[in-house]
């Protein structure tokens, strides 16, 4: 297991990119494999047994060392790295999140990734009016030092992106980085690369689903301090990052409208719940400067995983049955499902790890139920 | 004097008015004068003399009884009432304001002014967008039961009057009744009499000069419970409306638009300072419902001020000119007066009060210079 600030060997790093690689194992999946087994060797291997004991019907697709060999050489081909969570040069604010990617694929100028971020993110149909406005304001936070996170998309997208072109901007992509999606902006991407960055954490050829979205917008306000929100109606996409990015602890920023304009009811919506109306830099800059000064949590949690959780903690059958028989498809708290079955705490996270790697676990925030 | 809930004798309110018409009387200094004589009358008796002590270059012209029955016969003739502060039917909100108007002239449908007052206010130069939301909003909160208060001015004003114009509407005018600015709302104002009412605290001829608009702007606020600004530019009156109405702990309202418009600016700066932000009638009611439910401050001034203050508060020259050789052009605070000077508070508020009468002092703020 590496430690905080060091980096993987070659090894680990492909051990790495198999696990995340693998049927059902996701950010938070591979948090706990790594807690459990101390490395990722440990995990794969432990992953068939794991699945079988949470009930899948089938063993879980496990990424090959070929396949990921292919990875890697098709990444390098395209000027991809992948950075490590825990290694140095992971964006700094993203690794306190708990779903941060265990990989981050990234290419362009690796300087654009260790400055402060702010995201500039809004409807794809925006208004010129929207699209002047987030020209302006990504202009004067890329001189004010900032760098310019959004994700590529047509309107508030691209105009963020295009503002901040000079001062660093950075892309996060929906799919893989050989998948550029929408494909009229590979030019703006690869302008984008020049001082700034793309960032991934799919396969290097990965297409692009509506569901990666949602997905992706966490890691925009994760490796951001704060979220600027130009103009979103209902229901979108921009307020998804926006939810995602207050439940991160970031700092939302929405730009209002009027009222009778559809593509601000979301903006307004999110400054009645307590976002900062924004009308130039400076708004953000006033409430940004102070957060910069304080020091990032620290992440623990990998690093601290450097020992196998002891085998004590695994449930035994009984154990396990009355887990089980609490689970369904409604939602329980964890907390909740400790309290029921009079077992140990251990015993209930090394069940539902099972259930996670049979792909049977649906998790949302602290509630679990059986898909 | 009149106690709380009883009306003035006729005799009385000539009294008044010729008192609050009188040179260098405003609504702070008449109640003061209040205060010191206890009633109109006395006050009326007092004023040479107390201008003479004052360092007045001559006598200030004092309303005479002629004047005063001259402007209430007009009064009469257009079907204005003269309500004074204290009797039962003085809006019950004005009467918390340290400057309400001793007398409050109006006409139109009494019932008017005894219900819960929401002010709309906004740029005269206002976009159609600006003016459609101005109705909408003034429609929504009048079929909810409140009347909707503005200043009679072209644009959002007028929307806002004549969207509520079946549910009752209070155009406060800035100069008198027998002047209605701008002319060509002559028709507009005609039509709100019929369930809502006209207000003034100006003589019933006076024609309003530019100085009179944010003076009349603190009776906007003044009446109501919150006032709603839609769109204000910068260095607006509908701002200095809100600002008087955060002085008077009135709650202030601002309805968003586009940063790039700059008739957003004021209303956007104002969401900024802590305005709660509007889209819809809901997000008022929200706020006021709780307020409208709590009693109203019962002013105690005027009903205390029964007997006149002893005349052993008055200062003798040598305690005037100590105060006098402190004061100068730069405001300075009465309490650094009273210190300064080691006279009596009673000494200080009464030196001041004939330099008020003198028409010799200049107010702000708990600050006093010479003018």
């Amino acid at each position: 297991m590496h430690t905080e600030a060091a980096r993987l060997t070659d090894t680990q790093r492909l051990d790495w990119l198999r696990l995340i690689r693998s049927e059902n194992v996701g950010p938070r999946t591979f948090r706990t494999l790594m807690h459990h087994y101390g490395d990722a060797r440990g995990a794969l291997a432990a992953l068939p047994e794991l699945a079988r004991r949470g009930g899948a019907p089938r063993s879980p697709r496990i990424c090959s060392q070929r396949d990921a060999e292919r990875e890697l050489a098709a990444a390098r081909e395209l000027g991809v790295t992948y950075v490590a969570l825990g290694e140095p040069d992971y964006p700094a604010r993203l690794r306190e999140i708990d779903d941060a990617p265990p990989l981050l694929a990234w290419r362009g100028e690796p300087q654009a990734l260790t400055r402060p971020m702010l995201a500039v993110v809004g409807s794809r149909n925006a208004s010129a009016a929207g699209q002047k406005f987030a020209e302006r304001i990504a202009r004067d936070l890329g001189a004010s030092g900032f760098v310019i996170v959004s994700g590529l998309a047509r309107g508030i997208d691209a105009s963020a992106h295009r503002a901040s072109l000079t001062t660093g901007t950075v892309a996060v992509l929906a799919g893989g980085h050989a998948r550029i999606y929408p494909p009229e902006h590979v030019d703006l991407l690869d302008a984008a690369l020049v001082e700034g960055a793309a960032v991934s954490e799919m396969p290097i050829a990965w297409e692009p689903r509506s569901r990666d979205f949602p997905r992706r917008n966490r890691l925009i306000s994760g490796l951001c301090v704060g979220v600027i929100v130009v103009e979103a109606a209902l229901r979108s996409g921009s307020l998804i990052t926006a939810r995602l990015a207050a439940e991160q602890g970031r700092e939302v920023f929405a730009v209002p409208g009027s009222p009778l304009d559809p593509r601000a009811e979301g903006t307004n919506g999110l400054i009645k719940q307590g976002a900062t109306l924004v009308t130039e830099a400076s708004d953000v800059i006033a409430v940004v400067e102070p957060i910069l000064g304080r020091p990032l949590l620290r992440l623990a949690a990998l690093a601290d995983a450097a020992a196998p959780v002891p085998a004590a903690g695994d449930p035994d059958d009984a154990e396990r049955n009355r887990i089980l028989a609490l689970l369904g498809p409604t939602a329980v708290a964890i907390d909740d499902l400790i309290r029921l079955s009079g077992t140990s705490a251990a015993s209930v996270r090394t069940t539902l790890l099972e259930l996670d790697v049979a792909g049977r676990l649906d998790r949302r925030q602290g509630l679990v139920a059986l898909v």
